[in-house]
């Protein structure tokens, strides 16, 4: 059974908090295993990767298989049902057109003193996405990985994947086609980590490393944090739900299970100013459990982190809702624009009972990879800006530099450094000899 | 003496490739230490941080006397000479204008299936910024990392900064207090990232960690990351400078070595399309090396890590530039918009003769927290973005998720989610019933 919470109950704080600090992912210590295979990839390169798929993935490659072909690409896509194609292509355009948006402007500006200023946005060279195999091997992360990258000029765009027993999803080939991915590896793990952040034969460095992967993934990706950019280390993932009385429960608790459903460490929680409601839905998603066809993992996720809370009022449940800060926030509530205008700290906010969280999965346009794990307090979802970087800029005019070069010299001697000072002071001699030259 | 190469030279390529492949910081194997010592503060909170702080500082402190009080302040802050004081608040006031105009738009949408869409941009609560002690302890990067959190409007401002033996610099207690920093505690290295993080004794965690540190703080920062946000790992900082013919070598020799003073691994770069520039420049080195107060450390930088290589011409210097993708660019060429427009990665770039980076360091306005040892290739300076975060807003009407819930219904089935597919089918069912009612 889940947590129970109610507002009423003396020990709520105290039991709230332990809510919050409840770990739901083991330490899996791989840290040192991934540590050796960046090493290992890092001095043998293209060797190594090869000697590491045919170990973990059970499938030999050469330097010319470690690519998918295009003929092997238009093969696999052949085999898509129209009816799937048609939806990932809908996905597609909506994840565009919204990421289209986020494209940042320039600046520049010339103040009082005569600085110009501003700054400019450029995208990465080059960026490699990692997809996970087996069962989290999603085309639509596919979609929310790439297509922020194209839509943010990246010119060269890199996808692992790992293929265990050469086995491939069809839609995944499909939907990188669709993102414009350039070109498509069979390697997995740590491997394709290091793989992307130093090259390995066919494979070329990549500047920046986004997707979802495993321990050993996320371990890698912390070890090359600096030499090449990463996304964020992703944990387990969790939904919020802030419902008044007039909800549909069985809606509720389908929202509620389609968190559960992807896996054991996923977490579910309903906010509710309604005891009744709560009752309802718990009993709802109980029902549901009966058939769901991922029943043991929703049910394991939904006993072991679910929690249905009473809160005092929405207010209030706004208010605990910013102290777990979710990575996905539904408000079915009668105003939810109004609550949301309370809410802090998630990653993606859906408002009323017509906006389903799996609409923003895949067709909503909205990024679905998120912060979890507490992280909406620090960080945001996936955008066109994680594929660009901004270059700011300064201009004087030897006016400018008369007016705020002496303060300059001032801090660069206090801070000790000559050379600073003196790179001022010698354009301002410069700047006097020439106003004496006028008079 | 520093390296010195011409495009001419058959051997060119592979010698600007050594270049960017030398190594410039020694692996400072502090990665265990680093970890012994957040476990501690994160196990024993306050009495850990007590004691790390006598060991490492030789300076007992009790749980009141960890924060500076206002009266310490108070006393140390009127010690400021008023140059000084004018100087560093003509600093405040340009980084804080900057800086505002990094405030980030709300955005929202209605699309033609009837979704309405966006995102909205929130401060983080609680923003923990370190500073280092002794020779890096700079008031101007307290500005740098304070002043954009407090635009972004976080709420709580905390910093760390060690005093050893007691000692510390009263321009950095005004800076912080010209920026708006709520408390100061004198906590430093991996044990102020500790404490930054989980909380210890009056230092409650923080959401953000930023600022520089040595190789303990950037491994703590490492750890944490995730748990809190950071900002980046700083490496050794570096500038370049692509000159003509017409400029001033002395100028060109101040503003190399106002990177070189700063530590033995800062590297200072010359390109030029003149050859003849290239040996004045590199005389002028030497003439300023023979008295500059910094001298042994600039001349180690500049003999070990210092470059002055003559390319084809400007644009062959912009894509050479490229390749080293420098934290500081300046452009002391005829026409610096012309070639900054061929720019691709810089952290900073510096417009003309009359702007040298140290005006960038102190009162220009821009961030000088930037990207070190190649990251300028994906990753920006310091921002007020740093400090917000986005979350992504979805709204459907019933007739948007008639449009759109079939392809999600579609998509969640490939992916064998049901209940994502059942909570769209749920709605979708209602909706047809509604339909049929009122047919």
């Amino acid at each position: 059974m889940p947590v129970f919470l109610s507002a009423q109950e003396p020990d709520f704080e105290d039991r709230f908090a332990a809510l919050l600090a409840a770990k739901r992912e083991a330490d899996a210590d791989v840290d040192e295993a991934a540590a050796r295979i960046l090493a290992d990839v890092r001095a043998r390169g293209v060797d190594a990767l090869i000697e590491l798929t045919e170990r973990f993935d059970r499938l030999r490659l050469t330097p010319e298989t470690l690519a998918f072909s295009e003929e092997e690409i238009d093969r696999a896509v052949a085999r898509v049902p129209p009816e799937e194609r048609a939806a990932l292509e809908l996905a597609a355009e909506r994840i565009a057109a919204y990421h289209r948006r986020q494209l940042p402007r320039d600046e520049s500006w010339t103040d009082r003193a005569g600085a110009t200023l501003g700054w400019r946005w450029t995208p990465v060279d080059s960026a490699g996405l990692y997809v996970p195999g087996g069962l989290a091997s999603y085309p639509s992360s596919v979609l929310m990985n790439a297509i922020p990258a194209r839509v943010a000029g990246v010119r060269r765009l890199t996808m692992c994947a790992p293929t265990p027993d050469g086995q491939v999803n069809p839609l995944v080939l499909l939907a990188a086609r669709l993102a414009g991915v350039d070109e498509v590896f069979r390697v997995g793990g740590a491997q394709a980590i290091g793989a992307l952040t130093w090259g390995a034969g066919p494979i070329r460095p990549a500047d920046k490393i986004v997707g979802p992967g495993n321990a050993w993934v996320a371990a890698a990706k912390r070890r090359v944090f600096g030499t090449v950019g990463i996304d964020m280390i992703a944990g387990p993932s969790e939904i919020l739900i802030i419902a008044d009385g007039a909800q549909n429960p069985d809606w509720i608790a389908l929202d509620l299970l389609s968190q559960a459903e992807h896996d054991e460490s996923a977490q579910a929680i309903l906010i509710t100013d309604d005891p009744a409601f709560a009752r309802a839905a718990a009993a709802a998603v109980e029902a549901r459990l009966a058939t769901l066809e991922r029943r043991e993992i929703a049910r394991a996720s939904w006993r072991d982190f679910g929690a249905v809370i009473v809160a005092r009022d929405l207010d209030h449940a706004a208010e605990l809702s910013d102290r777990v800060a979710p990575e996905h926030l539904e408000l079915c509530v009668a105003d939810p624009d109004a609550l949301a205008a309370k809410v802090r700290h998630a990653g993606a906010i859906f408002l009323g009972a017509w906006t389903p969280e799996a609409i923003g999965d895949y067709v909503g346009g909205p990024n679905h990879v998120l912060p979890t794990a507490r992280s909406a307090r620090f960080s945001s979802g996936l955008s066109v800006l994680d594929f660009m970087k901004r270059t700011t800029i300064a201009r004087m005019s030897p006016g400018a530099l008369a007016a705020i070069g002496p303060a300059a010299r001032t801090l660069a001697q206090s801070e000790s450094l000559e050379a600073h000072s003196l790179s001022v002071a010698a354009r301002l001699e410069a700047l006097n000899r020439g106003a004496e030259g006028e008079e």
